[in-house]
């Protein structure tokens, strides 16, 4: 696959040493907003910087991805769809629902291979909890647990752009729990605190926050999030049912242990997401290469994303409205 | 202490072995409702059978442990207090609100040492967890989780006279989370569906539950309830804060472990309260006793059953009604 | 049961305790070198001083517990084994084997229920997995390991009439494997060093060891003996085999679990045998009685003793002589 | 670098891969006994399959790894010095001292970047022990215990050209044990068995083993290898000093945990030193490109090699002869 990157910071140079390890994709070319910055990383990984037009109308390009700032996705899609490239596109793909539809509709008229950036969905932790639940390893599922919580809070500048915690950090755990929970989500109830820092209470944000979701059958899940923890990347899921619990636990780099006057001491948990999910971002692009050549579904879709920021959208109304919301109320 | 017993079923009879063990007490009488109970449990702990009435009109004994049925707590309570006799009341004091209020201004007018059964405090483990809380080893408190599953449903006749899950299972959450949180509980959300047993949902009730709870400042609470936990007892707690976290983790019987072809197996947690919470009954003997020498007031009080009462019925209103409740609604 | 202690220093009083909470046993009689010591014990647990010769003279004593110092043990057994008591002895009958031979003799003459204070059998722990090696857990055992560290040095005068490591400490666990190999022990090969407190090489004793035991059939175990663990007392044995490994882990006073900056924290092992060994010392007892009442053999023997005893001389000649001993030498 | 592999069996094929994802290596030359061999592993990692004779006289090659059968080893190592190139040899140089020693001299006159495959030392969790080792986590070191399993037993053919199990398989844990004690060893001692397979102790070699180091300090070092081990590869160290213990634990591929009726399950050892070591192996690599770069010493050398071989071969003469071995007389 000839793959061109779409955005060379955080989470582009992510990808980029994603792709570069992966066998069956080339990465061809390089845009960014800032030429130079396109330029320093197509050099580190032996590729061009070029324009975004240059891309799309390059024939000889496979695929995608789409790592620039969030308000660009939509737009990029479109472009990726309507020039028949396979793509793979960070999310959000808009902060809103009428723009994410706009896109899905293109993508309806275009159809090509497209995967969203759900990068979770492909950890080997989680997978293996998939499977297990698939599986039947605890009967029934009953309840579901996703705690979700960053290292450090993002700067005030940020949240302000960011669509608030619902779209732009538990949209990853509302994935995860549709993926998990197996069944449509009825209802959603969000209760949330600034307990971190002011200055994301004075941008109008939360930081602290806990949602319920109800599935069609009954299915209970609770979602946890904080915007800092200063042990690490807090990233687990308990699932509970009829036959048993599944639990997925933090990792460490080693599993090295102390013993002392102090207590027996482990490593606390990876960093961040880059330790945390190094793993899944190498799945996810092997996934994504694997679907076109297969011309199969990816196991993230642009409608995953659209149904996760609807449950973004309905847990920031309870919020709002101290109720529960019916999910069908949003639309 | 010269202590009579009222009620020599399952309860009674934990209480009789932890009264047993204890130097500081002599269990002097026991009435229950059938009297060859009462008889065949003073066979055991070379104590007398003796009528409630008998009981609280004998003046060399100094308190009473009432672990009779629900309907029967608020009355005893009162004629302890009446007679002068230190007492330590299994929970609840009543089912409602009103018949609490009532029990709980024979107490002000009679004030004698006074304790309500909220034995998880007694827990070593969690009295650990509040003292590392107390000792600022998370830093600022801010969000807490418990779980809490039984091992096996009730059967639905004993669910139809429980109160409901919040008011019978749900309610020592609510004082753990009371305890623990330490400041004034402001808003209750409840969500719960029926999906163990049919038949508690016939008889009216869940068996399954989240809860969130909102502080004053802010701080969140998830509470966590099943009536089914194929492994057992299931009683753990999270503390969340700016300096860390605390999790109170399951008992298990000893800590061997087994390495086979199926992976490396510990025990299952214990299997229900009478194990894990063994050293908790002892130890609440123990500060009952104490207290009563002391005259200082024991850990737990009549009050902490009202107030864990306010609470489940915020969570019934809110199941009720699909919204957060005030606290403040419930009087 | 009518029971006399002789001894009433730091393991009397741990067998006081364990006496005072089993019901079919009552402490009729503290005896002690110092009376002081014994008067004191006696108030302490309801119960009365009495001289050695008085007790033994005493035909409602139905059972004598011997926890006075090392060099008296052999001859009060034998004066139990003579008056008819059943005896519970703390372990070593006596710090040589000729001297433990005439015990042997004396007992074999006078046949009395008779255990040896080997109370590591009884942990809860080791028992459960004696039963998992006894039920077939791992297949046939191949290999077994056991750890065994003090918390502290004992001073330099105790070391010099102690008989030296092998004899006073490393003896528990020389029960222990023979306990759970369950065959002969055919080589003992041991190594040493003073690495902890230059006194207790002055007085010719050593503080680290390690010892090689080979059996009949080829098991081989290991057995690792430190006087100083800075976290606590360290005791832990792994028993490998064709079918999986078993390994019984230390213990903590509680499961809380602390994760910070540091790392993720849980409480060092407990610190010493009056903690770790509590409820074997509570069984111990039960068992004494037990069998004293069913007229059947308790866990422990003096045999074992012996046999222990041979071990501890085996590993001592190993090291002098710097080669692996045929346990057939030791006589 | 340009880097020629020699050897394209099962160890050659771990190799190939950790060196095609190194940016640093070129893998231009493949060479094996079987043609067929190379060829098909030049043609999965774009090289080309090469005689030994054409690799050592190709000047542009600047390094060989040597992966080929044992017997062949010295001879390749010395071709490799004599031509100039830096090589990484595959443990043992030779199954023998002599041998050995005649490799060594052939180095000391044509002194080239030379490391040998002690993976184990570049595991992270190793290196993360022995750093911490050298920081002064636990104080001053006293003793050390090495476990390392085998899943499965090797075919008995195997056995009786390996050089037996302390050349063959103990040799890591020779090697491990120089590190980490970081003092010379002045005695040997061992004790084995045949226990898991009788067709090994035909082969003349022991399946099971213990053996104890005694540095020059005293400290202590206990090895305890088995050929099988049913629930996968076991690799743990415990270092224990005056502040305390450090234990490298087995890792499983990911931390999932299930809870049931039949306890709480983790998963088994990752299989076999592929998974094990994958991460060892890709160090080893880059500690060998660098070490080249940098024109230092790899963190292991031939030195090393011959150092755990009179280590292998005082073990065997201690369990020969049924006596500890002073390491001097090994020569």
């Amino acid at each position: 696959m000839q793959l061109a990157l779409i955005g060379a910071g955080r989470i582009g140079q992510i990808h980029a040493k994603a792709i570069a390890a992966h066998p069956g994709v080339t990465l061809v070319a390089i845009a960014d907003f800032l030429p130079e910055a396109a330029k320093a990383l197509a050099l580190t990984y032996s590729s061009q910087a070029m324009s975004t037009e240059a891309i799309f109308a390059d024939e000889t390009i496979d695929a995608v991805l789409i790592a620039s700032s969030t308000p660009t996705h939509a737009e990029y899609l479109e472009q990726a769809a309507q020039s028949g490239k396979a793509v793979l596109c960070e999310k959000p793909i808009a902060l809103d629902l009428a723009r994410t539809r706009e896109a899905l509709d293109v993508l309806s008229s275009n159809p090509v291979t497209c995967a969203l950036g759900f990068n979770r969905r492909h950890d080997p932790q989680f997978s293996a909890l998939k499977q297990a639940l698939a599986g039947g390893r605890i009967g029934v599922l009953e309840t579901l647990s996703i705690i979700s919580r960053d290292p450090l809070p993002p700067p005030a500048e940020y949240v302000a752009a960011s669509g608030g915690l619902f779209r732009d950090m538990m949209i990853h755990d509302f994935d995860m729990a549709r993926w998990l929970l197996d069944e449509p989500i009825s209802f959603v109830q969000a209760t949330a605190s600034c307990l971190i820092d002011p200055a994301i209470g004075e941008a109008g944000d939360v930081d602290t926050a806990m949602v319920t979701l109800t599935t069609a059958s009954g299915r209970l899940c609770h979602i946890n999030n904080s915007r800092r923890a200063c042990y690490g990347y807090d990233q687990r899921i308990e699932a509970f049912g009829s036959g048993g619990m599944l639990q997925a636990q933090n990792e460490t780099e080693t599993r090295l242990r102390f013993t002392g006057e102090g207590g027996q001491v482990e490593e606390k948990p990876q960093w961040f997401f880059l330790e945390r999910y190094a793993a899944a971002f190498a799945r996810e692009i092997d996934d994504f290469v694997t679907a076109w050549q297969q011309q199969r579904a990816p196991l993230t879709s642009a409608h995953d994303g659209l149904e996760a920021l609807r449950l973004a959208e309905a847990a920031e109304c309870s919020l709002k409205e101290g109720r529960c919301i019916a999910l069908d109320e949003i639309r």
